[in-house]
């Protein structure tokens, strides 16, 4: 039903079908460029002294790409395939219905299974595991957070104040959500960059996303939910392009609730399943969240089959429904490329490599139409750089077709994610020699 | 956090674990009954003469068990771990982002699946492609479909009309959005077998399951669909224990939404994507269902990233967020096995399958404290059989171990379904050769 030819460019699709050796003369000479860039000594220098550059063999990765896309979708990380076959042949095929149950003692069993991906995401965005659930899409989670924080919110406070240029979808739940309660509700759409004056006594919840999706502008988390706390509003964080992209600190700052994806930085696949957090002073007896989708899976017993809802203690009354076992087994064993990383050394390791970008673009500015959108200042950065182009997505489609894959977003976006688990300095030397010979061929 | 070792029995457990060979005496018993059952002559014919016979190989069944829990986790069907290897390895691992677009001309791309699935669904159903969309968990999208038909119906009907002992997730959903929007709503717990008088002036929504999960008596629903519409209700129809399991026929009942599972008769996987229909009757330009969880893949045009939800043409609206790619292939890639199934030929043999396992186990409910609590009129009769017993919860877990895995239901309910896609009539006869083994031994 959705016409796919309209919402994507017809390079990007020859591009895939093709796969290597580029389908033209101009995906050629990008894909040359990419092969043959010369990396400078510096850079050699950077990645023979990266503390992570180990990481990059727990990933399979096609040849002949600079893949710029994993705060799109992550790469595959090497265990996952084998995980699968063993979900499916072994816990499915052989064991059925009873591996709901089985190896609950070796922390193998399904029933469990979100629970086990919540604790392991828990620390990635300095979160305790029982204010943290593994369930649905991010779509899905912002509303049940954002109903939970209406009702928590004073009746006269009935105002969602959100980023005017939030992702869309995070102002289509919010709107769907107000529109279903009706009443008064409203969703207030302001720059976020200027909430003085905006924080007002009508206002219930605050809902923004930490990284701009267009721009990788990052915001002062700790600041701003300080500031709608004195304020008496309630916090909603969406983390889609923070968690696994640098340490996060829900508590620190003291946030209410956050949602994030399971399959850009954190490596998931394709869809997978989404995360919540809601801060464990909204899980006590008294004056806890309500839970707006009530499932069997979040019942504190899922299968005495009472008549009444009765939420589990942490945040698992959050997960309404049967967990998507083969998607999430495939997170759960995505998210073991994260056990040893030091989450201060993949920032570090993030700036550096968006650092280099910039500076290694900054020739191709001058000499063509493009500009920076993506801030310099390290602290208001998250792990993506951006341009405008006039020709955004010509450009782009160029680019994906001679290997170096990034993305466009609308209306004149060029969009980098750099993902130091699996980057390298010479990486971004390579991805800007096929920039340059994009930008070169369409000059 | 849920301590799974209260929700299940300690055999369960230990079944699993140690599989085969059995692990006590009893199950050795109840095994060698099962494996060693004579199987009469009128069987062996009638399996002779079984046009769905030749389904079974399409399954991975393990041996020395006759499974008879696909009404809660359906088989894996043999071709479904290849797909997932090659989800992960091409599709994820090589192609990457380039796969959400990639092969929209084979019908290849994810960005289609969703609906690629939702065709393969609607004739099992009896609704035309654009009034399913396949996405989220049963009670998401049960969720969902309350709320569109709540908004739909007059401001003074405000009563969500249900079965008192429908499955607790409908319940608990139905529940929690009336505290979402709080306001007059209710929830009226009726018996479904006696709904005249019921249907008043107040009713916005009739929410029932046509086969009740643990009795296994089916509703009629083409009548009770009639009646609620002549009384200006509308009807939302829970098919987990139908799809897959008997032919549907949604369009000519002229139901207004149904939801529905696809882990259980159509052997998804476990916790695979549920499906939900809502009649075009809703999906037109004027008086259109409203679409309470909006996200970007339920847009007409999702990559325009507007700021305001258009909803796309059919159901497809009802899809939030990006698929679960991995699960959702694996359903994808389940349903093919229905491609050249006869719908009435299933039926047929399953209600052969019901008739003679309750014929079968007669004389043991002449010995043992065992009722059938399913219907015996084949109008009224799903895929499954049920008796209880007063230790049912320990019966089931020697039953289990023995390797006849049905289920326990709360509070006395011994569950057997069966699928006629891989169960023949020798199974059956395997089965009640189990169960008589554990209940002497027990006596």
């Amino acid at each position: 039903m959705t016409n796919i030819h309209a919402t994507t460019t017809a390079a990007q699709t020859t591009a895939a079908q093709t796969a290597r050796p580029p389908a033209s003369p101009l995906h050629a000479r990008i894909g040359a460029a990419l092969t043959g860039a010369a990396i400078p000594a510096d850079l050699l220098d950077l990645d023979a002294h990266d503390p992570l550059a180990r990481k990059r063999e727990e990933f399979t990765l096609p040849g002949g790409v600079v893949y710029l896309d994993g705060n799109s979708l992550g790469a595959l990380p090497r265990a996952v395939p084998e995980r699968l076959q063993q979900v499916a042949a072994q816990e499915w095929g052989d064991a059925l219905i009873r591996s709901w149950s089985a190896g609950a003692d070796r922390g193998r069993d399904w029933m469990n299974l979100p629970d086990r991906v919540a604790a392991k995401i828990a620390p990635l965005i300095g979160a305790l595991p029982h204010e943290v659930a593994v369930t649905d899409t991010t779509g899905v989670n912002t509303f049940k957070v954002l109903a939970a924080a209406l009702k928590l919110a004073p009746a006269e406070r009935r105002v969602i104040l959100t980023d005017a240029e939030n992702f869309p979808t995070d102002l289509y739940v919010a709107q769907g959500l107000l529109d279903l309660l009706g009443g008064g509700y409203e969703l207030r759409r302001v720059n976020p960059d200027a909430l003085d004056g905006h924080l007002t006594a009508d206002v219930a919840a605050l809902l923004l996303t930490e990284v701009d999706y267009r721009t990788g502008r990052r915001l002062d988390m700790a600041a701003i939910t300080a500031q709608a706390r004195a304020a008496g509003v309630l916090t909603v964080w969406d983390l889609a392009h923070s968690a696994g992209a640098f340490p996060v600190d829900l508590r620190g700052a003291g946030a209410d609730f956050a949602v994030g994806c399971g399959y850009k930085f954190l490596n998931g696949g394709p869809g997978a399943p989404s995360f919540l957090f809601v801060s464990e002073r909204h899980l006590g007896n008294e004056n806890a969240a309500p839970v707006a989708i009530s499932g069997w899976m979040g019942h504190a017993d899922p299968f005495e089959m009472d008549r009444a809802f009765t939420p589990a203690p942490g945040a698992r009354r959050f997960v309404p429904g049967t967990p998507m076992v083969l998607s999430l087994s495939a997170l759960d064993s995505a998210l073991d490329v994260f056990a040893d990383v030091d989450l201060h050394a993949l920032r570090t390791k993030s700036l550096s490599l968006t650092d280099t970008f910039i500076r290694l673009m900054e020739p191709l500015c001058a000499r063509f139409p493009l500009t920076l959108v993506t801030p310099q200042e390290h602290a208001r950065r998250g792990s993506q750089v951006s341009y405008r182009h006039p020709q955004a997505r010509e450009v782009m489609a160029d680019l994906i077709g001679g290997g170096v894959i990034g993305d466009y977003r609308t209306p004149d976006i060029l969009r980098f994610g750099f993902t130091p688990l699996y980057h390298s300095h010479a990486d971004v030397a390579r991805a800007v020699a096929g920039v340059q010979a994009a930008l070169e061929a369409r000059a």
